[in-house]
């Protein structure tokens, strides 16, 4: 037998003991796409298990992250730092090798993968990446970014509509270091493929402008190794078919029944006597050697690149300094990004984000993003930035088409790849349209911001189908995603601050409808989430709450509201006001008022958790008809008389606090 | 000049002139496709505009459903009840001819239609409803149910996931019935189609098993109706690629420009005399003669099929009875699903539902549905009902494949092409990936199922990715969705009865775990949407809610409070309490407790708006790790002794009322 026979016939016995072990996993998989994986990692795969953070390595992708206890065999047969015990602790309660693999919590995880189709579109997000680097910095002889995007995906990948989207994406922008490694087994969950899926997968790929290779045996070393080096010469993305076996060498190979099981400790022992492993969780000598053969061409590799970048700083000392402070977290003087604002005063808060973020994007080159073509609409474009395209690489607005999915996904993996600062946009009511994408990057932690703009039942004409209702709220249930509703060009400003400063996504909603200026706003105090923009007294007995187009209404029914005490707290952003001390925050919402009011276009609930006593939520719990956007907005209820109305009726049965 | 080239230049300026009176709209598409839906409603669409529900009429979705104005023009020109006094009011508050078509607003709209790619998912459903009653009740010589599913769609509609998902199963069914329109005018919001895509849409369909024709001038009359001919003569689903010119005819035709622009005045002057038309929204008589040519056709056939029903009534007086009641609303004994009670005590929701699901399904034959390939996972699974497919149209459980968002569409389309009792499954997890089609069948008050199992952070292994925490919060966001969470077989019924005797639809929430019997549940209290369940006292001090698997551990809770006067309310569904009398609400959650409490495993602030004093929300604010289901669950703080613990702290600081 080859030395990477039998390396291959270690990484099957080993993936399926941890899983085994575990008595839990996805042993199907494991088995049948190891081949493929082993020749990736041990041929083509560029990285530095001394430094897995490396620029130029290449990413790759678990798309079909159910495939976690292969990866992390392979992993720890490469030398990253997962150990044999890590294997062992497969899928237990804190352990370094969960379920699914996890960004940050597993070395040379490069995404947090699981839920289908994203992982193939967060992979398109790491060509492009990859794509603008190269062209922006590499020189003839020096070729300071080219590394390849590796994804592995099953059928189940290529069934969700956000991985199509992204493919056809891809193959629109012709993006040549995308490596797409089809698993492709033809069993399913529920049976045989055919069931649910009859198409020509490889005339479909044509179709949309890939480079379709095809493996007839993916169990077969030497097929998979030539056909990712002849993958890596196609001047356009390129998706490798590999028909496999799901589960092969077990008794169900090839049936769904293998697909989501653990083996049994004799189905187990059955397997690893076919591939002739007697051991349990241990590497052979020769084959850690030869893994560690491919562990060491990395970082030689990465030397090399070294010692490229510093002749690089000398021939091209201009490129260089540009190269070395693209990532850069520049201070910024956010003041001076408002220096038009009084021009500003009464637009849209989508147009006023048209040039706040012009004037971000030019002192910040690491912006890039693009919107689901609606340019002109959201304003989420970058003046004089180019178009991102197969012909344009150093574009600095990407056109992602009518695919939010893909979109929010994409600038995923474009904020993976490298700490981009990255933005997508579209209408605040197809966000649902991505939802999935923004959990992950929530999930994951990374900076993405979108612009969600037409932010409310004032959007008009369109109706119902384009009323954002339920949609704040949503976005604001996901854990870990900040979600920025300013009231002016001040506020929104705070929000580039606070997306800047602190870790994680960020969710602006903006207004299709021009908005009143609002005194008292500043960017340092919207940076705290929620601060006081009205008060008449320092023990208000009436506290108004609010975000958005909504504060100047607040603020005008605080004036209305003659001879009580009142205030008007903004509150841009629930997630950061949460985060300061209760000092702060009782100071902001006080207890001891007789009412506490909010008044948001949306039908959120979250409101409540600030009521310290009585409440009134004005919101919008019912679809609005269509019509103009000032009457749809009025007849919700959204208007001074009549909320001040409500207010006076209310603390006319409410006793008076002490 | 022909008639037909006249009438055609009348939709032409009518649809623009709609739209420059309300100065908002979308005038291109309006234009453009206005010689294709012309055809359709002259020469094919089958409808009887005296009876527009009749069940063998075409199916037409305008799936670019900014289009609206030139749909409105045709429903009026072809007699629907749209009065050009209705054109007149289009986008007008409160008029029948909102900006997006609208289900239930205006006659002959078949479907809520706007956020793009949803209409051909409806599409693909409707035309899976035909082809299965055709095949059920049709004879030879009688063809009972034959109409086919016409659905326009654009560029935009086609990029988006949904769509592509659902086109590939199509093409897998060989929906013959269903015939795509597709108004190919290569250009978007954000400029040439070319930008964003560059697929070859003729060979991508070929590749997914459709049959493509391709017209080379949308424009003519002639070319668009005998497309449309020959498409219904295939054995699979047809596309037909019409290049058009957006906007054609005025100055900006072929540009994004007149996208979504209303002309000026002075524009549509210019056009209206280039169509060679003086009146404003008048409609000369012998193109309203021309149209009704049709109309009449419509209704001769509606009579013809009455009468080949009466013969078929004798001739097949079996078959004519199934007919008849296939879709009748059966009296349904809910105690007797429940007879094997006892033998699913303790087991999982997901599977109780397998139970449940299959005792309805024998009783109601217009039960069907699927799942996104996981069948054996969610066991929405119809034994013996044999799998819907290309060869086999009786089969009453869908494959969807890994395609969550076009499952959503797809049933949604199920349910409007007729009374059906539809439903989808998936894991709770990834709800998000459907959820603009959930929006849109809450938007629509249509009866679909959805059974999302695996519903908290006690699914264990998988690990974040894979556990709900905002998705159940996500969907009581959803205005009009029912969201159902059961804690035992009895409350799970009741979900069955409230979605059989309340319209619209119901998202059932169901554990992958096995849950402890509750005593005290009923179907006829559950079906309240909430109820007390345990109780020590008249007047409580401290009052607990909860749903589903968190319900058991609430009344361990209770009993655990010594000395304490505490009650147990289980609240299976949040929309369907809040519908009861304010005087049944007190009664359940009554004022003057000292503490109220909340135990569900999500995020959900929904609770807060129960609590009428203090409160404790026993909650999911956090992504949990991987691990054994009842550690996660246990750690993330759901246990009686945790939760007694908080319970008597808060309490000790909480001033008891009187």
């Amino acid at each position: 037998m080859r030395l990477v026979d039998k390396a291959i016939n270690y990484v099957k016995a080993i993936s399926a003991e941890t899983i085994t072990n575990a008595k839990s996993g996805h042993t199907g998989v494991a088995l049948g796409a190891s081949t493929i994986l082993f020749a990736l990692f041990k041929d083509h795969y560029r990285f530095d298990i001394s430094d897995t953070d490396f620029l130029n390595r290449d990413r790759f992708v678990l798309s079909a992250g159910h495939a976690s206890a292969l990866y992390y065999t392979l992993l720890s047969m490469f030398g990253f730092n997962v150990s044999l015990q890590d294997l062992k602790d497969f899928r237990k309660y804190g352990s370094k090798t969960p379920g699914h693999p996890e960004y940050h919590v597993t070395d040379g995880v490069e995404v947090t993968t699981g839920p289908l189709g994203q992982g193939v579109a967060n992979a398109v997000g790491m060509a492009i990446a990859e794509n603008k680097l190269e062209e922006r910095f590499n020189s003839v002889g020096f070729k300071i970014i080219d590394n390849y995007v590796y994804c592995l995906a099953g059928d189940g990948c290529l069934m969700e509509g956000v991985a199509q989207e992204a493919i056809s994406l891809a193959g629109t922008l012709k993006l040549s270091k995308l490596i797409l490694l089809y698993d492709s087994n033809d069993v399913t969950i529920d049976g045989n493929l055919n069931i649910a899926n009859r198409e020509n997968v490889a005339k479909k790929f044509y179709s949309m402008g890939w480079n379709v290779i095809k493996v007839r045996n993916g169990n077969s070393y030497s097929a998979c190794t030539k056909a990712i080096a002849q993958a890596k010469k196609a001047n356009k993305p390129t998706v490798i078919i590999f028909r496999t076996t799901i589960g092969i060498g077990t008794q169900k190979e090839g049936t769904s029944a293998i697909h989501g099981a653990a083996l049994s400790q004799d189905e187990l022992a059955l397997l690893k006597e076919k591939l002739k492993v007697k051991e349990s969780f241990y590497v052979p000598n020769d084959i850690r050697e030869l893994c560690m053969v491919s562990a060491r061409k990395g970082k030689l590799f990465h030397e090399k690149w070294n010692q490229q970048l510093a002749i690089y700083s000398s021939t091209h000392p201009e490129l260089y300094k540009q190269f070395t402070s693209f990532f850069e977290k520049k201070n910024i003087n956010y003041e001076k990004i408002l220096k038009n604002e009084s021009k500003w005063a009464g637009e849209s808060l989508r147009k006023i984000n048209g040039y706040v973020l012009n004037e971000f994007s030019k002192e910040l080159l690491q912006i890039m993003g693009g919107t689901a073509d609606l340019g002109p609409s959201t304003f989420a474009v970058i003046e004089n930035g180019g178009k991102f395209s197969a012909g344009n690489r150093r574009g600095r607005n990407i056109h992602f088409g009518i695919r939010e999915h893909a979109m929010g996904a994409i600038c995923n993996g474009i904020a993976l790849y490298e700490d981009f600062m990255v933005f997508d946009s579209t209408f605040l009511a197809f966000a649902n349209y991505m939802m999935p994408a923004l959990k992950m990057r929530a999930m994951m932690n990374i900076n993405v911001m979108s612009f969600f703009t037409h932010d409310s039942i004032a959007v008009g004409e369109d109706g119902p189908t384009h009323q954002p209702i339920e949609q704040v709220s949503q976005l604001r249930n996901i854990i870990g995603l900040k979600v920025f509703r300013p009231c002016d060009a001040r506020e929104l400003v705070a929000g580039y601050k606070v997306s800047r400063e602190q870790n994680g996504p960020i969710s602006f909603i903006l207004t299709r409808q021009g908005v009143a200026p609002v005194e008292n706003t500043s960017i340092e105090k919207a940076a705290n989430g929620g601060y006081v923009v009205y008060s008449n007294s320092d023990k208000p007995k009436v506290v108004i709450m609010a975000s958005g187009s909504e504060v100047p209404l607040a603020v005008e029914v605080a004036e209305k509201l003659k001879g009580k005490k009142v205030s008007v707290v903004s509150m841009p952003c629930q997630e950061v006001f949460d985060m300061q001390t209760e000092a702060y925050k009782e100071k902001v919402i006080p207890s001891g008022a007789d009412l506490y009011v909010s008044i948001e276009a949306s039908n959120d609930l979250s409101w409540l958790k600030y009521f310290k006593g009585a409440g009134i939520r004005v919101a919008v719990d019912n679809y609005q008809c269509s019509g103009k956007g000032d009457e749809v907005y009025q007849n919700a209820g959204f208007e001074s008389k009549n909320i001040v109305k409500l207010i006076e009726k209310k603390l006319s049965t409410t006793k008076p606090k002490k």
